[in-house]
């Protein structure tokens, strides 16, 4: 052995913590993992029974809804389905808006099953507009359209609607469309307010602001809604409401639930609380803002190009012409072991995202955001110098008053 | 501070290893829990990619096929649904044996999906008789039969069907049907070939051999399956073979895949190599044959009435009349920490299960014989001692010679 | 590939859980093993001065004691040498009392350390005899003997000593000696009342009873060891005591300490009290008296010959002339994955020790007799079957009666 | 409930990752984390053995030396003694220069011992001048000096002692003391050749470089050193070299380790040699010297006076006068979650501390840095903005050079 020289390295390792920046799945809370590690229970026994009025009741403090909120064994695409399945038929119409790949996904879906989708498109970088929406269906006058899916914070394109102004769309043009949306990066990212916003199924998933791995949906549902599923006729076996709504009124499932997650999901519902959501919204808010100083003062473009429609979740940033996005997200990852969020469809190559959600704070923001200007500058890419000192500012003037008060 | 006693104590702990000796979800080795607890990455990244194909590749190995195998992260619910779904159209007929409660789910599943079940009744004591199927399918002489679907393993009555003798009624009646089979208890316990008996549709789930907890689902494919897919007309989206396959062959999944689930799955299936297939099935029979010994000897009665069907994961008990199976379980869990299964349906409080399948090992469920026999005396249920005496000596016999050498 | 078999066994991997029998390290519970994987915290700070005020109040719970114990990053052997530097003097005398090999190694280290160590021997086959203890102390009419050393549970020779006995002996003999003590392996497992029993200096470990992994030891001081300890002269620093109480007066310590192994005792700590320290002692009483049951029915003899002595935490078996105990215990590690203790010193290849403490219960205890049972029949080792059935019809007798009432 | 508020909210939870920026205890790698929380085992049996010697032999390679490394339970601290104890006797006279805290207390150790310690003093603001120990030993023309004990890198005052050039020192002066050191917090982030260097005795611990959590020490050990062990006259029992010695050689220890650390050294130091060694310093001196870019930016003082005697693990920066260090810290890490180190003994309240070593990234520092100069803000203490920037500098120019060009 000669003793001076390291003669054993063999591979490249990666010290430190890796800097997850996509915009979900996000980082699992050191708790969450712990409480995933316990060893398996009896899912028909007092334990788990436990456990599962324990998240069944605990989910619907984080939708605030005092109605159901059904917890599936799926991704949140599997809630997608249920959503659809368990309140149309065969040939209903559905009112979809456009607003970025997710969104497209879902009308996707919508085709596959047999529904028909009318589509109100926009450019990728706005979220829904309530007021297109109830000219939409100020025109439907024979009420042929059953529902109106929305998607709450679009992950793709960095933009979030404002959901309670759609429900006032539904309201002023005084339409029975069923209203569902899918919340899955904007629930424990942004307010969600499942009864009060009038929403009649919301839909979302594990991994991202409620800080899980994936693996489970969640879907919450209206009286409304419910009484939709008796007539609907859509098949549907697995993501049925009626099985699970009888079983979930002792803690039970229908089928084999995923135990680990449930262990995580009580414990992720107790970290939010702890935090406190209104703390967790406004963590979110301050941390999008600053994101946004550091890409304006880079010179960079935001893609979302009305301030009302910044997701606090995600922030998807263009580049100039002539650079490739992705080439820039390797060398990043490459050097800085950092993780950016991939544009997608449309944007590819053209847009990278920088998630700043989940369980995450301000200096590990901070640090991803020095991780995208230095790879700024060794990738080439035009930029003016100063964006992490402008977050800072962002950061520290908001010690001492609302984050929001952000000039876009 | 009295100190002499403790005065802190306030709710009852249970000490030591819970035994959960239920047919599944089964114990997770520390390997797994170790590996589910790595943190997420970005699931459209060059690491997943590396896991992604790793996984995708592994679990054909542990089918036997080399044909692809579908990972959903949903229960083994979700991958019948996607069996029937992606092959059959509304209407269809299909052949199912009632073998036990889980035959009798994925028929209501069948009938909620709008295919008509012809259904062949057992007195959920034996498995699937491949003569009555022969001959039920050389009955169908209009070929209107489209799929034979046959649970490997039966979890709630114990008994286990030779899969490889459906295959060969199938082919004795000469019939064209697709052979699916659900052997998510079975997968990992007990030999399965996928390609070699001829398989077209094989249903699994994680939390049974596999070793992992619940939530992901798998599915095996022929290419006969595949070809039938291309015009089935079930509706589908979530469970869609067609997006899984093509997202698949790049190591990617066209949804959010359950990332700490795959990181566990690739251990699993590493664990399984390690021990050796052939090794894990000697195991499982051993054990099946140790504690059928020991139910004999107490006097008590094997749900299985014909060895030819015996299932090596678990055993299903049936209590003497005028007993209460549960309260025996509640008794032996309440004094032991000892979580047996209960008697499903028909079965239930006749009959209790003692499942030894999975992460366990000889002592173990040594262990939790003595848990049994002792609360059979505790419970005042008629027995006679020495179950424990007998399952040792089936043990120490099996090391020198075949363990399937059992008299029935 | 030949999917038929499985190629890719490559090592002999053991399914399920290993049956960790020796006497220490004990396995360490879930909840413990997950609280120590917390990550590090800064060990001047805040949130440390809460974990160590808890964890040094706690652990005086345990010793019942109102007075300091003190806690080491160390083995226990590095308490045992606290307990004689910080209250003797170079040249001093102690008594001890060579009840087997840890009593052994103590007197080598006070030999070592220039001390003068008068010995009372035993055969290894009981504790330490109050009545010769009084004699002896009763002859030292100059009070020489500045200290007397006695182990609590002797790991090696399966034997107790009962200290409050020990303590009237000094009292008859009206000796003004320290009275110093090692509960190891005691703990956790029986009864110890540091103050009550008029103990000055208690010793222990983490990997015990405490279940915790090995790297802690503790260190109960009465007001007489600490009045010793401002006179002793034998060297001291890394394991003086001033500096430890002065830090720990305040949560803190005078080095680093082993923060993991300090989450993890709080954490055991709490297990502790949720079982009831009085329902830890019974259960260990309880296995130990079913482990000496499948003993004695096996023919074979218990190491400790007079009941008064019998360990709750380990049971010491001899083996029949002409067998080697360590060929026995390879068998039994080789063929169901046990680890039973081997015989030390002079009980080495005539004895094997089981231990039956810490974080077990009955059926895992029943579990490891059944191997024992089936790896005597294995090894061709004459006995009598029928133990583990005798080790049964203790527990089950005792879950109506004290489980004390055993007749020797 | 009022479900539109959360009213649940009861504990100030703080989201994301804790940033540890004290210089040790170290963020602890999951890998290594998940090492240990592997169950214990048999520290007599054959899988013990195979760790024991992998550790041993692993240790070695970090301390780049062929002759034995001893591993014990305990802090480093008691590797100090170990140093001492075993090679020196009672009144012998040992050279130690006082380069700041941990000198203070390895001197006082020494006091306490009985050896006669000569004290070369410094003003804590640079590492041991190996001029002045070479002239000191000149002087003693008696060769009565039987050790020059020299801290390798000052944890106190962010300063580094070139060891190579105190070992010229020696042999300048042709001066035949034992050469020993103290590499607690230098081990694994700078180089440390014991071999090559000439060092008799190398003293380190786990929690800082080595990325373990406190619990264990090392020791390396040269001919020379154990030469005098064997005449040395210092009581020693736990810490004596020669048990430990004889039991290594078999991979074996004298008293039970600490099973669960030793698990994760045997993973930290594969993780070590993935990374290779040389590639570890390098990232350490790259964070150092951005770490100083940045306080020399904000226009701080940093403590270590002379670029010759930069530490790569940690910078001690001088806050200005009138201004608290600690007020500082107690606002950091209120705000922004980051513990940084205190100043310690005469730089109390005047200097706070930047760990950057261990397992940590650029990014992780970044994120680091940006808390401190968000602070400084905050706190009100004078300062230029731009430390960021500058840090950001340095990495960035490091990625096409020597990270090591900086002009001071």
């Amino acid at each position: 052995m000669d003793i001076g020289d390291d003669k054993m390295s063999n591979a490249p390792r990666r010290p430190g913590r890796h800097f997850l920046q996509i915009p979900g799945p996000t980082p699992v809370p050191e708790r969450v993992l712990s409480a995933m590690s316990r060893q398996m229970l009896d899912h028909r026994g007092a334990d788990f029974q436990k456990l599962g009025k324990s998240v069944l009741s605990g989910i619907k403090t984080i939708f605030k809804t005092t109605g159901p909120v059904i917890i599936y064994p799926s991704s949140g695409t599997g809630a997608w389905e249920a959503a659809l399945t368990n309140t149309l038929s065969p040939g209903d119409r559905v009112l979809m808006v456009e607003t970025g790949q997710f969104a497209v996904l879902w009308k996707q879906m919508a085709d596959r099953l047999g529904l028909r989708a009318e589509v109100i498109q926009t450019d990728w970088r706005i979220g829904a507009d309530p007021a297109e929406i109830e000219e939409h269906l100020r025109r439907d006058t024979d009420r042929l359209i059953k529902a109106v899916c929305v998607v709450h914070n679009e992950t793709s394109s960095g933009c979030m609607t404002p959901l309670e102004e759609i429900r006032r769309a539904l309201d002023a043009a005084d339409h029975p469309a069923l209203f569902m949306t899918d919340t899955i990066s904007g629930l424990g990212t942004a307010d969600l307010r499942h009864d009060e916003w009038g929403i009649d199924v919301t839909v979302s998933g594990s991994q991202k602001g409620m800080m899980l791995p994936p693996g489970l949906s969640f879907t919450a549902v209206s009286e409304k809604a419910l009484a939709a599923s008796r007539t609907a006729k859509l098949a549907r076996s697995y993501f049925s409401w009626d099985d699970m709504l009888s079983n979930n009124a002792n803690g039970f499932f229908p089928y084999t639930p995923a135990t680990g997650l449930l262990y995580g999901l009580d414990e992720a519902i107790k970290l939010l609380h702890e935090e406190g959501l209104d703390n967790v919204f406004a963590r979110h808010a301050r941390l999008g803002a600053a994101t946004r100083a550091a890409v304006r003062t880079w010179g960079l473009e935001i893609n979302c190009r009305d301030p009302k429609y910044y997701s606090q979740a995600v922030t998807t940033v263009l580049v100039p012409e002539g650079h490739n996005a992705d080439a820039l997200r390797a060398l990043a990852l490459d050097t800085f072991d950092i993780s950016l969020g991939t544009g997608l469809n449309k944007l590819a190559t053209k847009a990278f995202r920088i998630g700043h959600l989940g369980d995450t704070n301000d200096l590990t923001v901070m640090g991803a955001l020095t991780g995208v200007e230095m790879s700024l500058e060794l990738a080439g890419i035009p930029h003016k110098k100063g964006g992490v000192q402008a977050a800072m500012a962002v950061i520290t003037d908001s010690m001492n008053k609302s984050p929001r008060a952000e000039a876009a």
